[in-house]
């Protein structure tokens, strides 16, 4: 019976130990931040701020800064993979060549993991604010440190169907 | 004239000097990749493999063996955000109650870019095969070694409308 009782006890332990160590791995930035991951967090909120104000003054160049300026930059939506900073910014003035198309961008429930010491990726919400609609979904995006520069490398986009 | 020749092509040279650099650091695993990265990608795709086993003999279990058991473990589709390894399972096994609603699950353009020595992301095409549809999308994961093994710790997966 005791033996029984304490191998129990062992296996629930070892369950609890696995559980805490997978989470804190996870955690990052969520949990306790090191200076650096601060300073990190608060670059790339500035990135997110200065997409979302040039969003909103309809300067989608401007927005596209937050971008890589890469070939090897990738923006997933729906079932189609758009590759190249380049080709994003073509795909971005298409769908959005009008003011009213624009609309006024906010992004919401920031969450920020740093990975390391030059990747970091971000979950949010995305909301365009129109006259006649307000669509809305969520975001992934992967982020790299460039020459200093922190730069969105991947986005995945999703929107309410 | 020679004076401004000389200036143009200094910045035509920091351009591409910039660019190669971003790329450099983009590509990652998909140029020349280290034997620790042919490691990491291996390793991540065998776990994906394994995913697609699992699911096509209708073992949700099995397919969710390839998250993170982590309350921090992330699912993100359409607007919704799902937190914790166990309320992801509980999704997939109420949206695909069924092994009719399962159907024969591929992956395919698997595009693995390995971070660093505990993090790597992929991106994905998804397809189900079922009798009266094919639904199909694409996924961005983010890998993270816990304990040694190669775990999903964040999912964002997105459908063709």
């Amino acid at each position: 019976m005791k033996r029984t009782f304490l191998f129990a006890a062992a296996i629930m332990f070892a369950v609890l130990l696995n559980l805490s160590a997978a989470d804190a791995q996870q955690v990052g930035a969520g949990g306790k931040q090191s200076k650096q991951e601060m300073k990190t967090i608060t670059a790339i909120r500035a990135v997110l701020e200065a997409q979302t104000a040039a969003w909103n003054r309809g300067d989608i160049e401007g927005f596209m800064d937050g971008y890589a300026r890469s070939k090897a930059t990738v923006f997933v939506s729906g079932k189609t993979l758009t590759h190249g900073w380049q080709t994003v910014l073509d795909r971005y003035k298409k769908n959005y060549d009008t003011r009213e198309k624009m609309g006024t961008l906010a992004f919401s429930d920031l969450v920020i993991k740093v990975v390391g010491s030059d990747a970091a990726h971000v979950i949010g919400r995305w909301q365009l604010t129109r006259e006649k609609d307000a669509p809305h979904g969520r975001f992934t995006l992967i982020f790299r440190r460039i020459e200093g520069n922190w730069r969105i490398v991947h986005d995945h986009t999703s929107s309410a169907s």
